[in-house]
C-alpha cells in the first residue's frame, strides 16, 4: 500500500475513532500499558541494538541518553499512560446549548481534530506518549520518530498497534513512518492530515512550516529573555538567570538574553558575572556592561541567536519600555520574565510583552506542560491561534456545532414570518 | 512610507491597543458610530460615485446591491456598532488560576491575537463591521476591500480613523490597503501579521492559503449536503431542500447535493422534482433517480462542484453510512444536514460527519454567526484548529500564561528539593 492509501485509510478511520466512548479509549490505553510491560524484554533488546548502532555512528552522549529505553523509562511511560486514563474524557463536552427558536437547538460539542502527524526526536518514550495522547483524545496519529530509535520504535509500535486492535478500537488509527522520505509525502496530503506537530531543531520545524499547507502546531525557536528591572531583588535575579540559562541549555525555554535597567547595572553586573563564570557560562555583553568589568564582546547577531549552549548575552536598557520593545522585536514570543519587586512594573511587562508566557520573579524554564500541571504535554506553541504555550490534551481537541430542528427554513426568518429568540439552556 | 514600515508600525502598536480597557475601546466604538452618522452625506456621495463607476464598468446587479451604502445600511452598521459595545469585554478574562507551589501562581488570561489582515468583498458595511470587531477585541487591522467600493471605503476609513484617534486609542492601529498589488506584500510579512481572514471566491481564498505562511481563517468552498434518511418526513424534507438551495444561492452554506436513502426514493423524488422545478432549480440526478422521471444527467464532477447557482445534484445511497462516507469524502466540512425522524440515525450522522455544522431537520442556511446568536460574525471557518464554523468575537482572541513567582528556579524541582503542589484557585 502506498503512503497516500495509508493516509486515506487513517482519514476514513478518524470518524470511527471519534465515535468511541471514553471508556473504550481508556481500555485501549490500559491494554497498551500491559502489552508494553509484557513485551519489555523484546523492547529492551531492540533498544540495545539501536544503542549499539548509535555507538558505531558516534552519536553524542545526550542523544544516547534520550535514546535509551530501560526499566526506568518503562516505568515512566506506563505511569504516564495510567495517569492519562484518570483524566476526564476531553470529547463530547457540551460547551454551549442554545435555543435559537422553538424546537431549534444549537449544541457546541468537543470532538477530536482528526488525523495528527507527529514528527519527533529519537526518544522511544515520545512514541508511547504521543500515541497515548492521541488515543485519549480520539485522534488518529501518524508517527515518525528519529531514525536512531528505528528498531525500538518499530517494536513499540507493533506492541501498541496489537494492543489497540485487541482492545476493540477501530483499525487503521495509527500509522508509523520509518523513512525520512515519507515526511515529504506526509506534508503533501492536506486532505488527509489535519494537523502537524513537528518537534526538533529550528531549521527542521521551519522546513515543515514552509513546505506544507497543513496547519502546524509548535515552535521553531525559543529566544527567551530575562529583564532585570530597576526594582529587582538581586538575590532573586541571579539564581533565576543561572537556572534559566543552565538548568537545561538545549531546551527552548532556556534564557538567551538578559536585559538590565541602567539604574541597577552597577549592583547586579559584578555578582552576575561571577555567578555565570562559576556556572561555566560565557557572557557576551554590551560595551556599558563590559566597562563594569564583565563579559566578552557581543554583536547585533547575538540579539537574535538561540544559543542552546552555555552562552548568554546581556545589554542595558533605558527603561522597562525599551525592554518590552526589544523583547517583542527580537524574541520568539515563547517565554520572557521580569525580575522586579514592583508589581506595577510587572503588570505592565506582562500586559505588553507579546509572548505565550510572561513571568515575574521565576525561571523561564517553568514553561512546560508538566510544570503547569497539565499532566501531559504535546508540545509548546508560539502561535497565537488554537493552543498557545505548553499544550496539553486540549490542544488536540476541536468542536462542532450540532443543530437540532423540526423542519425550520431560513426563508421564514429572512421574511420576518418567524424571529429568533435566543435562550442559553446551559 | 512603504508597506513594510506601515505593517511594522501596526505590529508595534498592537501591544498598546491590547493594553486598553474595555471602556476605552467601547468609547472609540461610540465615537466611530457618531462620526459615521455625522459624515453620512460625504459617505453617500462617495458611494454614489462608486455606483456610477460600477454602472460604467457593467458590474452585475447583485454586486451593485452589496456595493450600495444608503440610509438603510447606515442604520444597520450603526446599530451593529452599538450592539458590539453592549457585549462583554473579551479581553483580560481569567480562564485559569492555579497555584503550582507556594507563591508560584499561574494565570491563563485572554488577550488579542495582534494584527489581523482582512481581505473582503466590495461591501462598504463590511469595512465598518470588521474595524469595529477588531477594535472591540483589541486587534490591529489591515483592511483591503473590493476595488469597486474604493471611494466609499476611503471615505469611511478616514472617518473611522479620525474618530479612533480622537477617542484616545493608540495611533497606527488601523491600516487601509487600496491597491490589489499590496495584497502580495501583506502575505509576505508573517513577522508583522498574525492572522489573515480572506473573504471571497474559492479561488481567491485558496490563493491566499497557498501563498502565505500567515495562518488563514476562513473557508475556500462550501459543498453542503442534505441527506434524506429512510425515516425522513417528506413534508419537512422538501421545504428544507428548497430553502437550503434557493434562499441565497451564492452563499457558502447553500446546499449543492442531496443524498437519498434508496428506501424512500419513490416517495420523495416526484414531489422534490416538482418543488425544485417550481423554484427554478435545475436538478442533476443519478440514473436511478432519473428512472423515476426527474432530473438531467449528472457526472462525477457534480459530486464535488459548488454551483453557487440554481442547480442541485441528487443521488441515492444504500444506507446512512454510505451517505456519511460520501459527505466526508466529497464535502468541504462546512455544514451538512440529515432529514430524519429517527433520533438514533440523526445521532450517528451528527457524530460521524466531520463538518463544522451537522444539522437535523433544518436548512443548512442556518450556518451563520447572526443566526447562531453570536451578534457579529468574522467569517465561517472550515478548519479544525482555533475557531470552527461561524466565528464571532472569540475567534479574534488568544490567551497568554502569566506566572507570578517569588524567586523560584526549576533546579529545585528537578533535584527534588521542592515539589509541585497543584491547586486550582478558580
Amino acid at each position: 500500500m502506498n503512503t497516500e492509501m495509508k493516509l486515506r485509510k487513517l482519514k476514513e478511520a478518524a470518524p470511527m475513532l471519534a465515535d468511541t466512548s471514553g471508556d473504550e479509549r481508556n481500555r485501549a490505553l490500559m491494554a497498551i500499558a500491559e502489552a508494553i510491560y509484557k513485551n519489555r524484554e523484546r523492547i529492551f533488546a531492540a533498544n540495545r541494538a539501536d544503542l549499539e548502532n548509535a555507538e558505531i555512528d558516534g552519536v553524542s552522549a545526550p542523544v544516547k541518553g534520550r535514546l535509551k529505553f530501560d526499566d526506568h523509562k518503562l516505568e515512566d511511560v506506563i505511569n504516564g499512560i495510567k495517569d492519562l486514563t484518570g483524566l476526564p474524557d476531553p470529547l463530547f463536552k457540551v460547551e454551549m446549548r442554545r435555543e435559537l427558536d422553538e424546537d431549534l437547538v444549537l449544541v457546541k460539542e468537543t470532538c477530536p481534530i482528526g488525523v495528527i502527524g507527529v514528527i519527533f526526536e529519537a526518544r522511544p518514550d515520545a512514541l508511547v506518549q504521543i500515541s497515548a495522547l492521541c488515543i485519549k483524545s480520539g485522534n488518529c496519529a501518524v508517527l515518525k520518530g528519529g531514525s536512531e530509535a528505528a528498531l525500538t520504535n518499530r517494536t513499540l509500535f507493533e506492541v501498541i498497534e496489537g494492543a489497540v486492535l485487541e482492545s476493540g478500537l477501530p483499525e487503521n488509527i495509527l500509522l508509523q513512518m520509518e523513512a525520512r522520505e515519507e515526511i515529504s509525502e506526509l506534508l503533501k496530503y492536506d486532505e488527509y492530515v489535519d494537523l502537524l506537530i513537528p518537534r526538533g531543531s529550528n531549521a527542521f520545524v521551519r522546513y515543515i512550516m514552509e513546505n506544507s499547507r497543513i496547519p502546524v502546531m509548535g515552535h521553531s525557536s525559543g529566544i527567551c529573555h530575562i529583564y532585570v528591572d530597576k526594582d529587582a531583588d538581586v538575590e532573586k535575579a541571579i539564581p533565576i538567570i543561572v537556572d534559566a540559562k543552565t538548568q537545561y541549555v538545549s531546551a527552548c525555554n532556556a534564557a538567551e538574553t538578559v536585559l538590565i535597567h541602567r539604574d541597577i547595572l552597577e549592583k547586579i553586573v559584578p555578582p552576575l558575572g561571577k555567578a555565570l563564570k562559576e556556572a561555566g557560562v560565557e557572557l557576551r555583553a554590551s560595551e556599558v556592561i563590559r566597562k563594569l568589568g564583565e563579559g566578552e564582546v557581543m554583536t547585533e547577531k547575538d540579539d537574535s541567536t538561540e544559543y542552546l549552549d552555555y552562552i548568554i548575552s546581556a545589554r542595558e536598557v533605558e527603561d522597562i519600555d525599551e525592554a518590552i520593545r526589544h523583547i517583542n522585536h527580537f524574541g520568539s514570543h515563547h517565554t520572557d520574565a521580569i525580575i522586579t519587586e514592583n508589581s506595577e512594573a510587572a503588570a505592565r511587562f506582562m500586559r505588553l510583552v507579546d509572548s505565550a508566557g510572561v513571568y515575574q520573579n521565576c525561571s523561564t524554564r517553568f514553561a512546560d506542560g508538566y510544570r503547569y500541571g497539565f499532566g501531559a504535554e504535546v508540545g509548546i506553541s508560539t502561535g497565537k491561534l488554537h493552543a498557545r504555550g505548553p499544550v496539553g490534551l486540549e490542544g488536540l481537541i476541536s468542536y462542532k456545532y450540532k443543530l437540532f430542528g423540526a423542519g425550520q427554513i431560513v426563508g421564514d426568518y429572512a421574511s420576518g414570518r418567524k424571529s429568533f429568540n435566543f435562550k442559553d439552556l446551559i
